[in-house]
């Protein structure tokens, strides 16, 4: 299929490779803070209009199509922060987030995708996952819990999951949010420094930052093994709040843009309802 | 309980009362546009902060408290411009949006409460119910197949399972979006002519303003027998859309600053953390 010329800028440049770009960098777009900021303000319009028509696309049945984002990254690596600065730009009718933490027991009886499973994205609407399956492979694989065996027998499934996703109509897009160990410390510092964001701390952070390097080695594996055709991987430098939010941003806009999607045709005569309306009596 | 000098204003005055204000009234707060959405943007900031805490408080455990946000009214009387303007004020994760439909055919094999109770917020969450349990005793009545006995048994299992809700920690909030049907009219006939829009549009909407009346009889009856003290309804006069904006931010502000969330007080030692993590080694 031909790519438009100018719809897969930002999508070509953040594709995961092998090689990690820095977190610092900025690949494609702005460079600086106050453009970055102001490129952010207009792509919230572009975003507004483009949600509100994948959403209007959505109302008539069930096969609409819709969008999955998935966010992953280190502890304070931003996905909060992109939910609130990205997701915020548009109508949060069309918006269905869902943060996954630790598993329940409950959730511990079903196969690891049962609780995904159920918070897929309608016909219409933007789905945002923070955090999401991929913990499922990547926390008990650095804490020594998952067998190499079940590890792949796991990724083989994740990829088989998403392509039937796809396949039934939802845009997978997953972003990984890539901090430097630097920048992390400077962030947990300054979340115990102010009272009202202590409760985003937790002393397993810090935790795991000794395990850094092993958290680094098992996401590098799994943007290698599940980033397809169907599910890319782009990776976003997030050491600048505000390039991630451009970057995320964008990604989001040239894969609706991509989408099309278009507002749907009335399946009545919009004349003849107009004649009804203003021959109307009531309030007249 | 004392009530805080300032903090009932909005809510005491758009109480629902037996009779219902001018739907282009300002029974309190701003009575012009440029004032009313120079308010809503300061009303911004503080829904936000007040957001941000009820969401921290709720994280730690089951116990949280929520706010339910119900939104009743005529077709157009805004109840998707206000999800879009006023809970689009705060952070997505924090809101969870349910619009109801027409109940499917699975969904009316249960009591009707039942995919009521399925959508209500989770700790830390402003719900939003975009339509309610309350059209299951309007749309019914209207079309006459609710005897008067179910309907009054309905209104009592309202009032019980809400009485319930707020009891598990949920504040609940209701308000009843107040439009004139000439207003109406002029949003039908705006739809229709507008290529973008007319996919809000169903005839049934026209076919709605013939029983124009006895909805507001059942929804005069609703406000009298389930506004309660723990599920109180507001009336918003809604033909002005920047007065029904505000009128909502405001009707959340107060009932979230009343609640007076609190961000969790740290579980560790916060100086032990700050300690370790100046001292790490990784990335230093």
């Amino acid at each position: 299929m031909a790519k438009k010329d100018n719809g897969t800028r930002v999508r070509d440049a953040l594709r995961a490779t092998a090689e990690l770009p820095d977190p610092a960098s900025s690949p494609v777009g702005p460079g600086k803070k106050d453009k970055g900021e102001k490129k952010l303000a207009t792509a919230g319009e572009r975003l507004d209009a483009l949600q509100e028509a994948l959403y209007a696309e959505g109302q008539p049945g069930p096969d609409g199509r819709s969008v999955l984002l998935v966010l992953q990254g280190m502890d304070t690596s931003g996905k909060g922060g992109t939910v609130r600065h990205v997701l915020g730009l548009v109508n949060p009718m069309g918006v269905r987030y869902k943060g996954f933490k630790v598993p329940t027991p409950a959730e511990r009886r079903h196969d690891f995708l049962w609780r995904v499973r159920k918070e897929l994205p309608a016909a219409g609407q933007i789905g945002v996952f923070d955090r999401s399956h991929y913990e499922d492979v990547l926390v008990p694989r650095v804490s020594g819990l998952l067998s190499a065996a079940e590890r792949r027998r796991r990724i083989t499934q994740i990829n088989a999951f998403e392509k039937e996703v796809a396949a039934a109509g939802t845009t997978i897009v997953k972003v990984f949010l890539h901090i430097s160990p630097e920048e992390q410390l400077r962030r947990l510092v300054a979340r115990l420094e102010r009272p009202e964001k202590i409760w985003k701390f937790a002393p397993s952070d810090v935790e795991a930052r000794d395990h850094w390097h092993a958290y680094a080695q098992a996401y590098a594996e799994l943007l290698e093994r599940t980033s397809t055709d169907h599910a890319p991987w782009f990776v976003v430098p997030a050491d600048r709040k505000w390039y991630r939010n451009w970057a995320v941003a964008e990604l989001l806009i040239e894969t609706l843009t991509e989408m099309a999607p278009r507002f749907p045709e009335p399946h009545f005569d919009v004349a003849e309802q107009l004649a009804k309306l203003k021959g109307d009596g009531v309030g007249a």
